[in-house]
């Protein structure tokens, strides 16, 4: 397959013009504009006196935004795909390109999620959101149990409270979202827990514990996240002194043998002396 | 007694068909599509449409609940009841057995929490419950101390406050609740202190202070999980440093003996020239 | 001074009798069943049927607890004025014996705070309770810090809104007030920014970075406790690493010096030898 | 360049006035007094009876302040301007000398700031102050990963909600403090969202998951600080023993080397005696 060199070749070229530090100061520039178009774009009097030169220039950037993915799609193949940063920025670029009409208008407000490529273009933000991201997986068992606990009590307050206010608890979503308030300790008392008093008394005896049972449980996902970042710092400590503590031991040793080699080199010395004293 | 015989068997051929992993998955999956059709008997048009196959699926799934307790009730005799997980399965599938009407009309609403057996199920969310429970008798103290302050700033509420505010504060459990309220800072100050500064002007110097107490007591008692977490991380560091530390002593000893043994057989030797010598 | 002979012996007699375990229990159950009285008088059907012998009873109790303090005082003379926990007792049970009528009315209702005593009585509870004041002391400066930040927001707030806002902002004591609920998050936006920014569009300039400073320094405050908690259980490993390095040390050492001891004396002996041949 | 010469024994001298704690300590109490009277000029009865003294004593300490802040500028010359105390110092006196009308009427109220000069005078105060700023840099990439969040769901916000919802996100601004509300947990639900949601009944989609990563990303902030803080300790700890176990090699291998020198005498002698009876 002659035919691929060639292409290689231009992929290789190109790769090498795409990782220009320039290239990639320029890209990143150009979002931090396209986050100020975006910004200004939400206000109706610059709209009003800008609004084409704001649209064009926000079109013009997105299409260098779609050339230079295309380019990387053209450079990596599937392992753009394969990485998580890559498919992000494809993914917002890609939401600008939608027709944003009709049922999907919603997306014309999600066309800012492109400002976000710059935490992929950003190593120091990279690195943080890696780091938040990575301290999820840990918190997966925690939040399955935060999850049920949601759950069942949803499927109990809807049960319970349904009929009467069907505004918190008319429905299962209703339920968690009410719920989800609750946890987060907002007006959960005179918002919520007091009107229902009114009607059933004993209310509290549900909200209190699911308060209790729920607050408790996220801060331990909390406390979760803090020990394995402590962990983290006290493994590194506890490992170089693991390997000072070896050290130590072998340089000991090695003195030790040292010292010994020099003892055994006098005693053989003696050794001699004596058979010299022998022969004689 | 040889009649016990054929029922040990009989026991032990139940116990390793209850154990097969294929059991306990289909177990498992049964409490998944009960929680499911729980959580969709709690919508009226679900309910109007599909009814009745709703309630005889739950009925089903709770005879073979039913059978497989009494099936572990069987294998492990009075041990069964010793188990705190085993008593939880037991509990939540009587729950759903109890005729639900007159004043037990509310346990109808706890039928769901047979989907909670899912932490039973599941070794992940069992390990993750079982920390948040083990967690609780190190804090046994401080949640006394708490208990005593808040019954203390109840009783004296109540005494300053039962008359003019009948509804926050009329009785010891609405004054608990009261503060309860304001330990999670929900509207204590719109909502309960400003109105009762309008009628006691000094109603702050019994409010700040109870917030600062109760807030400060309950950051200690989550300070104390935190920092209990953390020992048990750094122990286990510092077990390992202190095995290393012996096993460097150890190494550093025996490596001493070897070398000091090496020396005395070549002095032993010196010794058998010299007496050799002696001797001629 | 023969006449202090007696007195000592019935002194140490007495605090004999007052350190058995059966009356310390009494005076836990009696602060217990007061805890309960002082809880029933607060309902008034209670009061209503029972209220004469609550009352009596509530007075018996007292009466038990001044001739208690009293045996206390008779034992341990000046040295209880000294010591903290016993100025406590004290200072509870005297509030009961001041006539709670006119102006000291309030008194009535911090009899309860007799209650309190049970820390005194239950180690752990002492403990508890010991540790959260020992905390506090750390804590100096920083609230030094963050009363400074207070003081002068609410001088800056009281200039800027007191006109507009009498309410929440007319007086000194007032904006320290609003600004202790802001700190708190309680309504700080919809109850008070939000009624301000209507009048003076920029307020958010004031309360935002206040609430950033405040939160701040009170997040730095909770921090501090939980590294001093954290420092203490990290020092003791470290002290007994500390301690394992030096036996270490200590025992590599003394085999080193008994190893060539034994060395040496073999070579002695061999010097014994040699001039053994020497001598012949 | 003699003249220097007597103008450096006046600043010197002047340096040593400054610096005796006698004159700290005045400046100091000057602080709190200043403190006093600019609170006291909050309180409209006390301006009405002694305004005139209290603006008096506020002209003459800020006059005391302007020599000192002169004397000190004297003396450090343009190292004064280097030291961000002392920048501190400047700035907070010289607002009370701007004339404050007009535009600049906000002014009057920050004259309080002078009130913070306590902090460069008190020197543990100094240091929490200190350590909370230099707790920030290390946050930086987390704010700004934060910054961009708030951004891009403000423009998001914007675009949805401006419409219907002018007052909470008629502009880019107000989305952002509207957010900020929402971030800090207050009135989020009955205040903000469910409005919201009985007019876009997805709102909760847009909702939740920012309350979910705006306090995620909040959390991590607090869980770097307490980690820094952490290790630093744990550091402090890590360091010493180290020093403990080098320390330990260096005194074994020099017991060592001191016992091979006594043995290598030994030896020494042996062979001295080996080659006496050689000689013979």
């Amino acid at each position: 397959m002659q035919a691929t060199h060639p292409e290689t070749r231009t992929s290789s070229r190109l790769e090498r013009f795409m990782e220009r530090p320039a290239v990639q100061r320029g890209i990143l520039l150009l979002i931090v504009i396209n986050a100020a178009i975006l910004g200004m774009q939400t206000s109706a009097s610059l709209v009003a006196s800008w609004g084409e030169l704001l649209t064009l220039l926000d079109t013009l950037i997105l299409g260098i935004f779609v050339v230079e993915i295309a380019a990387r799609i053209y450079i990596h193949r599937t392992a753009f795909f394969r990485d998580p940063w890559s498919l992000f920025d494809f993914t917002v670029v890609a939401i600008a390109l939608v027709p944003a009409s009709g049922p999907l208008s919603i997306l014309r407000a999600l066309r800012v999620l492109r400002v976000m490529r710059m935490v992929t273009m950003v190593p120091s933000m990279r690195r943080v959101v890696g780091a938040l991201l990575s301290a999820i997986p840990g918190l997966g068992s925690i939040a399955m149990v935060l999850a049920l606990v949601f759950y069942v009590s949803a499927v109990i307050a809807t049960g319970l409270f349904a009929a009467e206010f069907p505004e918190w608890f008319g429905s299962l979503g209703r339920s968690v979202y009410t719920l989800f308030q609750v946890m987060t300790l907002e007006s959960w008392s005179m918002g919520i827990v007091r009107p229902l008093m009114e009607v059933f008394p004993y209310a509290w005896v549900f909200f209190i514990p699911f308060i209790l049972i729920a607050t408790f449980t996220m801060l331990n996902l909390f406390i979760a996240i803090i020990v394995n970042a402590m962990q983290t710092v006290t493994d590194a400590d506890h490992q170089a002194t693991q390997v000072s503590i070896d050290e130590a031991r072998e340089h000991i040793e090695a003195d030790l043998h040292q010292e010994v080699r020099a003892l055994r080199s006098e005693i053989a010395e003696l050794k001699e002396l004596l058979r010299g004293q022998a022969k004689r």
